[in-house]
């Protein structure tokens, strides 16, 4: 690649579908609110699927809703180099997370188009249908079917929040499709997302090269102390369980900062039984969650957790039980993908660097089938699943640039 | 006194009467719920009132519906020697908060008459209202009116939990009274209690001479950091207010170690902001409840646990907003009083030993006006405000005849 020479995508164009996508569902300023399926999920889709036609591109769609935009390469007989990520959003949701992933996969057809540039393979965009998990659980769904974690008759039974039939609401809206996985057979995928971490805005780098999705691991902790009133029982005597978990926080902390930088612990769902501010708290629950992209180190970590919370539990007169409710295995994505985005990010000169996703995303299920991986794009503060989400117009079409050499690359040009 | 001749109570009939009393609005086998002018507290009122008239008591009731059981003393013009406590219950209590109190002060009566004992100065056996506070609150309402804290129309107008009205279910049950607390001047007020504790037990002590209640404060603290996701923010750089939270706990309790044995820190109430199990917790509220009987202690634990917040909140990158939402000065009892219990508990030989109530009473209230103490009775492992609550047989009768002879002491043996 030459870099001077070098196709690049539409910024101006990339970043007015954002701000256009972000009128429907609004939420003040800045903020989104598209629940999956939704009549602002349907009115997204239509509009997403107008610039797909406008662009030339075939509109498929399956079970679950998953829409693929396709553009035919030279070679009909190769396996499709797609690219896409989701176009739900959370309740208090912003414009970039997943939104971006999509637009950009659609930028790269656009600048080619704009460039008469023709690839040898096909190439896809794809929106995947409920990733965020908020109105059906579990998120990822669409990637899931797709991968077949999932089957048919289980989906289309999922219930909404709202009580809504999965089956039904895809129908609904109108994008229940009979294509199956094996019609459209992608030979990569890529999916550009916002970091929705710190990292590379505090490296000032303007490119993620994503190697791999952190394992995860969640525990159950229950600490069982007793209720007891808080004027009568001498400190000495009491069994906290409050103070006890308070305890295994702080050393639940330490254990995760002594694995390193990549090593991440935190605690949530963190509910006392008790609710009187007179009462010494006699059980509580919480949950603990682990993620590094080394299985070893994670598998450490949960070992620790358990071993920890039980000691300290007993150094309180408080006993504790945790079991594991899920775990996830870290996922490595492909060499070649990752290299073939390396190398976009190199030639094109823009910063970069290598990085762990700390979030799951649909790359992740994707990748279990398909030679995968994934581009991060800076946002601001690290804030995402929140109004004030927010990535530059020039990180957001430099993330895009790489996209387009990367899929280039994979696809061929002709 | 002559330790072998000395009068006694009669601790089958105090045992009876409490059993008797559990029947209505039984729990299970061991629980109660009374709550204050229910039916059920009603029915208590009635049953109590009958064994009263039967003892030769007169009834008398004021305008919070407390209700007095007076003796008549040989002097005529003497105060009134008092003792009693509640008969409202928690709404999973249990037979022996603030019932021995009232069914102790009517043994003694009881016991006098047997022995045909008259006294110098009148007795009464009282039962405050609503001591509980769960149906109308605040707690203590009974004899907050009585001391002058709360006025006759506020008193009134006070809606229950159940949207009723605290003077109309005065009527309704029929304790609404005309009685003024000048009408009837008391010398002194002894409350029976159990220990709601585990001091006594724990010592193998049969009587606790109560010398003061403890004081209070309670603190709000608010700690606000951000919300981040579990996976995306390194550890270095997150603000998460659980575990600023947690810091401060171990610090707060190791503040009221620093204090001595008498020194109580709890913290309850205790309400993350953020439940999602993958959510860096970004605020979060909780109550710090300080007691210490020594005023000073008391203020010197509370700006300690403003101070440690605030540096705590700091070095986890949050900040912490307190407040003190309740102070409660300590109270000492009277001198004389607890001469008189002391006294009597020597002179009966029963195992004893001074002790601070943990726990706010109505003879807190009482001793703004009137001398006044307690008598602690042991209850098994602290418990108290649970159907589980439970005294001796003997333990309580050993309290009753230590109140019997303080009482005596006080009013005078004709």
């Amino acid at each position: 690649m030459n870099r001077q020479n070098a196709i690049k995508v539409n910024a101006e164009r990339l970043w007015a579908r954002h701000m256009e996508l972000a009128r429907i569902g609004a939420l003040g300023e800045t903020g989104s609110c598209r629940l999956s399926l939704s009549d602002e999920d349907a009115e997204a889709r239509d509009l997403f699927a107008g610039w797909c036609r406008a662009a030339g591109l075939t509109l498929h769609s399956d079970r679950a809703g998953n829409m693929f935009a396709v553009r035919p390469g030279r070679d009909p007989k190769r396996s499709i180099v797609a690219a896409g990520s989701h176009l739900d959003t959370q309740p208090h949701g912003g414009r970039f997370d997943g939104i971006s992933g999509v637009l950009a996969a659609l930028e790269v057809v656009e600048a080619l188009n704009d460039a008469s540039v023709e690839t040898e393979a096909p190439l896809a965009v794809v929106n995947w249908t409920n990733e965020e998990g908020v109105r059906f659980a579990p998120g990822l769904l669409g990637s899931n079917w797709y991968i077949g974690a999932i089957d048919d008759a289980v989906l289309d039974d999922i219930r909404a929040s709202d009580g809504a039939r999965f089956a039904d609401e895809v129908e609904r809206i109108g994008w229940r499709g009979a294509t199956r996985p094996e019609d459209l057979p992608l030979d990569s995928f890529f999916e550009l997302h916002i970091e929705q971490g710190p990292i590379l805005e505090a490296a000032a780098v303007q490119v993620g090269v994503v190697t791999s999705v952190q394992g995860l691991c969640w525990l159950d902790v229950k600490v069982t102390g007793m209720d007891g009133h808080a004027g009568t029982t001498p400190l000495d005597g009491r069994q906290d369980a409050l103070l006890a978990a308070a305890a295994m926080l702080l050393r639940i902390n330490e254990a995760g900062r002594a694995e390193g930088d990549e090593a991440r612990v935190s605690v949530g769902r963190f509910i006392p039984e008790t609710d009187g501010p007179s009462t010494i708290v006699g059980a509580l629950d919480f949950v603990v969650d682990i993620r590094h992209p080394d299985e070893a180190v994670l598998k450490r970590l949960e070992s620790r957790c358990f071993a920890l919370c039980d000691e300290t539990a007993r150094s309180y007169h408080c006993r504790a039980e945790a079991s594991r409710r899920v775990a996830i295995p870290p996922r490595k994505f492909d060499a070649d993908c990752i290299a073939a985005v390396q190398g976009a990010a190199d030639d094109l000169g823009y910063s970069n660097q290598q990085i762990a996703s700390g979030a799951l995303h649909d790359a992740s299920n994707i990748a279990a089938r398909v030679p995968t991986t994934m581009i991060f794009v800076p946002c601001r503060d690290g804030i995402s699943h929140n109004v004030a989400e927010y990535a530059t117009p020039e990180d957001l079409s430099a993330g895009c640039d790489v996209l387009l050499h990367a899929m280039l690359s994979r696809a061929g040009r002709v």
